[in-house]
């Protein structure tokens, strides 16, 4: 039987395709008028030199990034995410899980300015394997932004406590998708074990939706001690 | 007319004698059975040698840490609820408003290993003036424990932004309060403020509430750099 975390790879390689087409045909209302900007812009505002993004899937906020000035790669697990991110022309994408990132080449980069998770931490161990793999692939100081589902919005009824939850398809266009399974956080459990691990928290962003005056998600950066 | 700060010590001081009973007598729910002990409980984990309780009313933690084996004072803006405390029989209590803290003195103790402010940052401003309070009061490493509402919590339908709002008493036994105005931020907002301000955060708790399954509180412990 698959665990958890098994799961959600098999969920998304099945996903990746109908996914890709939610991204480029900006299907997902929250992504198009508040996430993406938030992403872009908590980027933008930190100058990195080289950016690392882990779990790019077809690759829109490596290109954004790199139109701006930026150096860096891009970072997948499910293979057929990085093939068409790899469509696009740039050779600055990879396979890999989270875990094998040390393993990785770059091309010239060693180490990088920032990691940058767009709604791409969703394992209960995915939060170690980054910290650890910042431990070889980061610079000194360098940064962790992670930008995920608000829990205090995505907690709903449940009780407001870690554990797994399948995620919710709603509100994305027709689509029909895999259920996957992603591992729910409390904030304080964000930052608990980034802080364990000898990161600390940079800065908390709540960007807000205009249509419910509530945060759309929350970013997170931390910062190598 | 009177600025929401002014009028926010008008009101505690009308609220002192009601106030104090509902502490003594335990009339509100969720002090009882959350947000008391893990006021008490993050203070212990610190190991503080020394403290100061702001806005520490008629005395109760101050004299819960005493028992502990910890030295320290209780400060509050408001004479009768000091005078209350005073009662006890400790002198360690002193009246003070915020901004004067650096002018007051505290015994043999010149500076503080922590602050401890218990539901008691209310106003827009008292933000910057505790942290400028811990720029003479507070040792190098200083520490700053606030407990207050959680915004996600208490935002209720209101949009998620910072901004002027009316104490609900509800809840509060059969006690007719006057009505205090009190200034709401986002989680963000709140470590911001001490960002900037050379403070960083160390930890954040968010004690759940055994009957709702949710936060009862949100507690902040910044570390000054």
């Amino acid at each position: 039987m698959d665990t958890n975390e098994q799961q959600i790879l098999k969920s998304w390689a099945i996903n990746a395709e109908r996914w890709t087409r939610v991204v480029q045909q900006k299907l997902l209302d929250s992504r198009v008028l508040v996430t993406d900007n938030a992403i872009v812009k908590a980027v933008v505002e930190l100058k990195p030199q080289t950016f690392l993004d882990i779990g790019c899937g077809e690759g829109w906020l490596c290109r954004e990034l790199w139109e701006r000035g930026f150096d860096g790669w891009g970072v997948d697990a499910i293979a057929q995410m990085v093939e068409t991110a790899l469509g696009n022309g740039d050779e600055r994408f990879v396979v890999s899980s989270y875990r094998d990132l040390p393993l990785q080449s770059f091309g010239s980069i060693k180490q990088f300015d920032c990691f940058i998770c767009n709604f791409s931490v969703l394992g209960e161990n995915t939060v170690f394997e980054i910290a650890q793999a910042g431990q070889s692939l980061l610079e000194p100081n360098g940064k962790i932004i992670i930008q995920t589902l608000h829990p205090h919005i995505a907690c709903g009824e449940l009780p407001y406590e870690n554990g797994w939850r399948e995620t919710s398809w709603l509100g994305i266009g027709d689509e029909e998708f895999h259920p996957a399974p992603w591992y729910f956080r409390t904030v304080s459990s964000w930052i608990e074990e980034f802080h364990r691990r000898n990161y600390r928290l940079l800065k908390l962003i709540e960007p807000i939706h205009p249509k419910t005056n509530s945060p759309a998600s929350i970013l997170f950066i931390f910062e190598q001690q």
